[in-house]
């Protein structure tokens, strides 16, 4: 694959749409005038935690399952993850009539894996202190004939998560902006490809924590670069280092990386709370954060947003809230 | 008023959704896997903690305030509220170009006066302990030749509370049963007036906390009585006996009221949180308490919920959730 090859185009994206018809949301795209008047502008709301298991993962995951052969299917699929992206093959599995084995740390706190249980799969868990979770996944993969569905490392996930952004301009026209959370980078790298497919001036800003600035520090490297694993409450972006697939469409696409504080992500959460009443956990909320904080560039204009999950227990939102954690 | 006429038709509510078009918002239906399966049908949630000041109020205030003469209008308007009713009045003050005086106790919470005055209004405050609210307001509406716009007791105010169902239909098309929490009963009495005038066959529930029964027993007494000023985490229904129009209206269109806990509504509180990802308040989750409860009758069929409101901050719903309040 080389840079002049697109990874997707947006006719890839516009497909996945097609599959996820009827399956996924269509999330509502939601305005505040006390948010626009704070902006300066016209913002428009993309709410993915009010997409099925609660984000926007369950697009992509539903997405490249979806591909899969008769065959695949008929074996099972796998994954490794001890956050969204669990609940999204989980319930993928389950919509496809097959069964899902997930990967998750012995230490996983106890809601993720009722949830992911609750979708019908099983658990399969592994010591994160010794162990290695893609090794232990390949392997089990391996020995049981499944699937592996990566969380971002495929055309098929970007695609699918790229339908969001596709959702919300159908609804919204051309924006000036595009603001998205950045972690592995399958959301910005969809959101973008689709986007830019349709608008080619629009601005794709990503966000990521202040902590894990590796999408920002590898954009301005011109290639990849690794950071210690970041200590942030914006626990879907704790990532070292982008993937490889996905930067390599997000240096082509992606404009600018701006960097938000855990405050700031709370100040963000409370007000989505308070105002926009609606509930958004730490990642899900740095879009939100990063445009209270006039960080995205020209106030004025029509800028979206994606605000990508709301997974969140209603202890754990008080505990952060009060900087408790 | 005899009981053969009716305070407000079908088509007083379709006049007040003209007045309100472009100035409420049309607040999103949301629908949920998770609480279909629970409630065994479909149910379809009509989400007014979205609406401009966070409650459905902002609907009658601006429909009664709207219909005032030019001469009204231009010497104010005022109200006697410590709840959503003040910031509804306040903002349809401004969107019609006025001012609003609005009467408080003292000790009004802090934020409660600040989100008022936020929409620009004048606040004016009395001692809860020695004063009584509405010869208060009425005096100062007497020497300051204002108008004075009640929170449910008046035919513009009922027309305007009743869009919220109206909207609803729209989307849905023909209920089983409507499901809509009472306080003063404005909300109930408007919104039985569109649905039954629309689908006659469609049962109207209301729901009311444990310890604010006074529709309920004033239903089943067959005229108005009243109870001591209840106790209960459900703030806005908190009225120890009902409208007099607004029962008039409610005793001929009300099919049931059912009573819910304050435990119940944390717990439907938790649950609108957890997985629908919406903030409420504790009087905007009683309808969903009682479907959750299992108290609002043949569970299969399609049940419209209205959610009425999300004025909370999230420190007050961490101790409500804990049950310390």
């Amino acid at each position: 694959m080389t840079d002049t090859t697109p990874v997707i185009t947006l006719d890839d994206v516009r497909a996945a749409a097609d599959r996820l018809k009827g399956v996924a949301h269509r999330t509502p795209v939601l305005r505040s005038r006390t948010l626009d008047a704070l902006a300066g502008g016209e913002v428009f709301l993309k709410c993915e935690n009010f997409q099925r298991v609660g984000a926007f993962k369950f697009r992509g995951a539903y997405n490249a399952a979806s591909r899969l052969s008769a065959e695949q299917l008929a074996r099972g699929i796998a994954a490794y993850s001890s956050g969204n992206h669990a609940q999204a093959v989980a319930l993928a599995a389950r919509e496809l009539g097959t069964t899902a084995v997930i990967v998750m740390p012995e230490d996983a706190p106890r809601s993720k894996r009722e949830a992911t249980e609750g979708y019908g799969a099983e658990i399969v868990t592994y010591d994160r202190y010794s162990g290695d979770r893609v090794a232990v996944a390949e392997a089990l993969a391996a020995e049981r004939g499944l699937t592996l569905v990566p969380p971002y490392e495929h055309p098929h996930i970007i695609a699918g998560q790229g339908t969001a952004a596709l959702e919300l301009i159908e609804e919204t026209g051309r924006l000036d902006t595009l603001v998205v959370p950045v972690g592995g980078g399958g959301l910005i790298a969809g959101s973008a490809t689709a986007v830019k497919g349709l608008h080619a001036g629009t601005r794709i800003v990503g966000v990521e924590p202040e902590a894990g600035d590796d999408t920002r520090r590898s954009l301005a490297a011109g290639h990849r670069v690794s950071i210690p694993v970041p200590r942030t409450i914006a626990d879907g972006q704790a990532l070292h280092t982008p993937g490889e697939l996905t930067f390599s469409v997000n240096r082509r696409l992606v404009d600018d990386i701006v960097l938000v504080g855990d405050d700031e992500i709370r100040a963000a959460m409370r007000f989505a709370f308070e105002r926009l009443k609606i509930v958004l956990e730490p990642s899900g909320a740095t879009s939100l954060a990063a445009v209270l904080a006039g960080r995205t560039g020209p106030a004025s204009g029509r800028t979206g947003l994606i605000l990508s999950g709301g997974n969140i227990d209603a202890d754990r939102f008080a505990r952060v809230c009060a900087g408790g954690e």
